[in-house]
């Protein structure tokens, strides 16, 4: 069918095993029937697990920046307040969009490559006093930038009477982020990072809270109303037309996910990263985050000096099979970013800082 | 891998080539690179051919309700009037959407199962003098009419200043709709109808006129920013992470409507559903629209007095393996929906009507 398979090192889509990609060869079915209840409610229970949640979790057909649009136009209104630490494109666009929905963002704000500092998080929301809801990117997957205070920041919020939304998308399943303990009120996951299903499908875990809160107000967007996906959701359904394929392919990454044990897949994201950010700098190269705040999940690295990202890709590519990223915003040109996700192992990473070496 | 294939006569998802199928096991690929690039090039330039533009196209990871939730955000402002002929469900849900966007939909209405006549519609548009946009829903899935006046409609909107968006998520393919010479600003198709893949993405086509005046105004979504669709889309790229297996499937079914030729398939949509009305008819029947007003693609038809729709349904399916739908809002157990579109043959109506006429 196609040419040699790859080595997927990108910060998503990542490789995915051959049973997952066979799963997307099943039937298609009616999305209004039982078989396809039964389907919609293995997916939604088994990533309650990984979300540690007993709220409900609600399943689009869309990538994980739709999720966030969810999580944005369902809680702000116009007039509200968020507050949002930006450290990045992705940071960068989620202030950005609870603008668009007629909400004021409080953004902390740090450079690419850092993280604001929980100290500076907290007076900002001690400044503000009440407001509607933090926005929390966990990972920042265009710097590789990880926030090591999520269950701080999400106490701190909520004795402020907000609403607490992470942004998990490229590190739930490679982090344990325990929503119901840490009092999470939407986490948000994209199918093709850690869970290592292909992309097309975002994941949200829902409170309580917040399902009272979406069902009490009248609807800011049809497609990605919640209420509408939670009512749906109690007869096996979604309100549209769900990407078919990829909900079977997603039902079995999350079975394999879920033989493999979500503490058993965290250690290995762990061990990986750690023995790529070593492999890394014994090279000589620098990893552009500070090492207390190194994302697990997605490794960048500056270039030395004088290197032509696209040459190098290029070569890792044509002359080694591995396809790593390129670097976003005032990294472009300056940084690779290396995935350490989803089926990951340390094999892998071997063959990628082996390959890296050669062509750096 | 899977029990037993059945006859998918949904009106979508439909039915999909073994070809199609596999399309999706092709490998995870870098979205930010060269084989994306070509990928999606080769569905913008397909879909071209059925859109019968040189417009653009810009391809969704969402179902076609996302894609006019993006014809709808992109166009209308607070304050902006649209004029909406409303005849069934699908339309209802795109007059409370231009609501949702802060406009006034204007409804041209008539009952489920009718259509609402051009001299009314006419008639609300001259009132109305210059308005925004004209959003028609062609093919009411819901009801399984078709509006006969497309090209007209079109006309008289354009005279009053309008835009003209057409939802043909459910007919084009089976219908020509030649965007370019009818004066269609934006059409809206999805995957899984009768272009017959898989469901997961929504393809509009972009007129001049439509690309001028997003690219010229501030955003109100991000995830249906056709203006940031547009401007990746010069670099082959989408602005978000791609359903990529969808998109593998898509252009594999384009390639295959293609190699049938746009005519054919559209001749063949009315030669079935000819074949399917009449058989129904024959079976003392009687289907839910007029004779003048039946869409091609979406039979739906009143079940004789006491039939029970989930019995019908569920006997249809298990002793003959054929798949229909229920009916909607005031429909639901009074009607059922055969789905004529994407591979649809002569032998599949026949197969429909001879288990139909033994469970009825």
């Amino acid at each position: 069918m196609s040419a040699q398979k790859k080595l997927i090192m990108l910060p998503g889509p990542t490789n995915v095993s051959e049973r997952v990609m066979r799963a997307m060869q099943k039937p298609i079915i009616n999305h209004r029937g039982k078989d396809f209840a039964s389907l919609l409610r293995g997916i939604q229970e088994k990533s309650k697990h990984i979300f540690q949640t007993e709220g409900e979790v609600v399943v689009l057909s869309s990538s994980g920046t739709g999720g966030m649009e969810a999580a944005v136009w369902n809680l702000i209104r116009p007039g509200d307040v968020a507050v949002v630490p930006v450290f990045g494109e992705f940071s960068q666009r989620l202030a950005e969009t609870v603008e668009l929905a007629g909400g004021t963002a409080v953004r902390v704000v740090s450079d690419f490559g850092s993280a604001p500092s929980f100290d500076d998080l907290e007076g900002a929301v001690m400044k503000q006093g009440k407001f509607k809801a933090l926005y929390l990117v966990h990972n920042e997957t265009s710097t590789g930038v990880a926030l090591q205070y999520v269950q701080d920041a999400a106490r701190i919020a909520r004795d402020h009477g907000a609403f607490v939304v992470v942004d998990a998308i490229s590190s739930l399943g490679g982090y344990s982020i325990p929503c119901d303990k840490w009092g999470v009120d939407v986490c948000v996951v994209g199918s093709q990072k850690c869970i290592a299903a292909p992309p097309g499908v975002a994941l949200l875990s829902v409170s309580k809270r917040i399902e009272e809160f979406v069902k009490g107000s009248p609807p800011k967007t049809r497609y990605f109303d919640l209420a509408r996906y939670l009512e749906y959701g109690t007869r096996g359904e979604t309100p549209f037309t769900p990407a078919l394929p990829i909900f079977y392919a997603l039902d079995e990454a999350l079975t394999e996910l879920a033989e493999e044990g979500l503490a058993t897949r965290v250690k290995r994201h762990l061990e990986c990263a750690a023995a790529l950010y070593d492999g890394v700098e014994k090279l000589g190269l620098k990893p552009v985050a500070d090492s207390k705040i190194r994302s697990r999940t997605v490794v960048a690295v500056a270039y030395p000096e004088g290197t032509d990202d696209g040459e190098f890709r290029k070569k890792l590519d044509s002359d080694h099979g591995i396809v790593v990223a390129g670097g976003f915003g005032p990294f472009k040109g300056k940084v690779f970013r290396v995935g350490c996700m989803g089926l990951v192992t340390e094999d892998m990473v071997k063959r990628t800082l082996a390959a890296v070496s050669e062509c750096i």
